[in-house]
């Protein structure tokens, strides 16, 4: 049974070299006075800042600035913005940057109208409501998250070790300015991360055995075939306009909600990662491509066999007249050779500095305290196996 | 060169069978006043009328009806339309049927803010500005034109025997119900008319040697082998509903602009169709079937083979080892083996009562005096060359 959805994206997406011309207008819209937010010294370094910055004074407006969100944002950087958004009375957000950036400036833009802490938004036990956020528009400047044109944000509270998402249409951008050009500069690794990332996204929706709909999962095939096909190009050649704009625009579609349709399992890979870069601060895209592979090797079942054809038949054009085991095994060592070798991402957790101190907590943490109902159910025992698996 | 583009498709969805429960909700958020727009007597034989009737009473708002909107809808209904919403001060209007209600409502909608005669809008000499309109909602039960998530629609007026387009932002539904059980009593032959509008939707933007995204010619495929997969089933089986939903949300994406990416070229066998149903008015969906493999050998050159290799290969899973030209004849013919043999469309002009006499004057017309600038540029006598192709 295919389940009823709702679809609703309303955010108007700026795509090519010549779109800043157009942030004043849209900028503007909102009123007078805006907060601009970013990361460390990278939009300075390629010049993206001084051309934000020009356009929003030709536009007339009031410019405040807040720099130095983290990757794996903080929650203190949240509560940063939130109170500048009141101090000044902010109308609009600009966040220019990565999905760290804008996830950051979402909860700010929700912080700036409640009165409570805005950790309260993430604490699982509060889920303190969103029903209200300033308008939020972006500038992305690395091809991964796809918090450019999505309802979520994930932030790390380093004090408790919690590292939580949500989700609310409150939260999703009014804009989004998508300039494969402010990507050139990203190196090899993290354009591999953030194609671990959205290749991620992807097998999170695409593996699910409730019924859907099969044009869904041809674009998502569509994707992936797109990461496999651009990720190696953007890292030989940072400057490749081509390879850039697939991925950027993949990106958006890789996490924006169209993939879903009427899927209503939980992710599985996302929750375990989460809590590997809350207690070690890896990066996200890293993580997920050293648990996927594991993940898939631990579900694959005579039950599940059949998902596993079909990807790797269509994304890896594996021979379908193969056993449906062998091509489901093939299937995962493709995924794995594009990971580790393609990409070159590091293959284990002891590579990335994680060892088995803390599975039992975060694997229980992982599944919520009970199960994860995923592709597969998973409780806190098969999270640390997957954990384990990822050893050597 | 990757042109750039604006992405902006603000349309909610109500996707599934039990969505109905929000129609009052979201008819309200515009007003109280709603003006329903159907077609002949189907959406009362199926139940659909009863129950849109019940929605909207039960939501305490004031119904008005406006029935009897034909395929290919024609000006004299738009222009009783938007005269119905100065009358009674409507607020939203609501279309229940295929592309044909759903097209004429849109003019509807922006008829009755403006003073003129709605044929302004679409008289091509004119062009009258659309910079607004009423607000508009949609119950689909056609799966065919995409009108549900696009910005434009097609008016005929038998007098001047012109059947002209129009495209504007302030025209796109603000949320449409896409309930694939809607679909069940379309007829084998209707729904092998829409999907080969469908089709021809995707192929018009899908051949073009512009540059652009290969994650978006990946989903037209996907969209291309969805229809290919489930138009057939839909026609043995009405009441199947995955065939139903999959045709279903393939129609909105086909057309809703998101293929579109930068391509900037013009249509070519949409304006050669519109024509023909102009003159004769002939099923728009078997016009494009009958033009289209014709216009496609018409275009075949050493130039343009690489496009039909990518389509042979991808969509018909043609040996991509063959010669070039050899896979693009052949997947000219499975194209016309689908249109033709699988979809039961008839195969010539002359099986659906058009012959030369109007050709010159159609094909003139067809190319708006001169060129049309499309996959490759066509003149009058290309086009009369495409209609006579067709008379075989």
């Amino acid at each position: 049974m295919i389940n009823d959805f709702i679809y609703d994206i309303p955010v108007r997406v700026y795509f090519g070299r010549d779109q800043l011309k157009n942030l004043g207008s849209e900028l503007k819209k909102y009123g007078t006075r805006v907060l601009m937010t970013y990361g460390g010294g990278s939009i300075k370094r390629i010049g993206l800042y001084d051309k934000v910055v020009k356009e929003i004074k030709d536009a007339g407006m009031e410019l405040y600035e807040l720099s130095g969100i983290e990757p794996n944002p903080r929650i203190d950087s949240v509560r940063r913005g939130a109170q500048m958004c009141k101090d000044h009375n902010i109308d609009v957000l600009l966040a220019v940057g990565g999905g760290s950036t804008i996830d950051a400036t979402k909860f700010m833009a929700a912080g700036a109208l409640v009165d409570h802490d805005p950790w309260d938004f993430m604490d699982y036990s509060k889920q303190a409501p969103i029903e209200r956020a300033l308008p939020i528009v972006t500038i992305l400047t690395l091809s991964a998250t796809g918090s450019e044109m999505d309802t979520g944000g994930v932030i790390t509270n380093p004090e408790t070790k919690d590292k939580n998402g949500r989700l609310a249409p409150a939260l999703l951008p009014r804009a989004s300015f998508l300039d494969p050009t402010n990507t050139f500069t990203v190196s090899p690794y993290q354009t591999a991360c953030g194609a671990a990332d959205m290749m991620s996204h992807i097998i999170e929706v695409y593996f699910n055995l409730q019924d859907d709909l099969y044009m869904l999962d041809c674009f998502m095939e569509g994707l992936m075939k797109t990461i496999i096909r651009f990720a190696p190009v953007a890292m030989k050649e940072p400057e490749n306009y081509e390879a850039r704009a697939n991925l950027m625009w993949t990106s958006s579609w890789a996490i924006n909600g169209f993939i879903n349709g009427g899927k209503r399992k939980a992710w599985s890979c996302h929750p375990m990662e989460h809590e590997l870069s809350a207690y070690y601060d890896i990066t996200h895209g890293l993580g997920l491509a050293i648990l996927t592979p594991r993940w898939m090797k631990y579900c694959l079942s005579e039950a599940t066999v059949s998902k596993y054809v079909q990807f790797g038949v269509n994304v890896f054009g594996i021979d379908p007249s193969l056993p449906p085991m062998e091509i489901a095994n093939k299937a995962i060592d493709c995924l794995s050779d594009f990971l580790f070798g393609t990409l070159q991402l590091k293959r284990t957790l002891p590579e990335v500095g994680i060892d088995e101190e803390h599975f039992a907590t975060m694997a229980s943490k992982a599944v919520g305290g009970d199960t994860l109902h995923g592709f597969i159910d998973l409780k806190q025992h098969d999270v640390e196996e997957i954990f384990k698996m990822c050893m050597k």
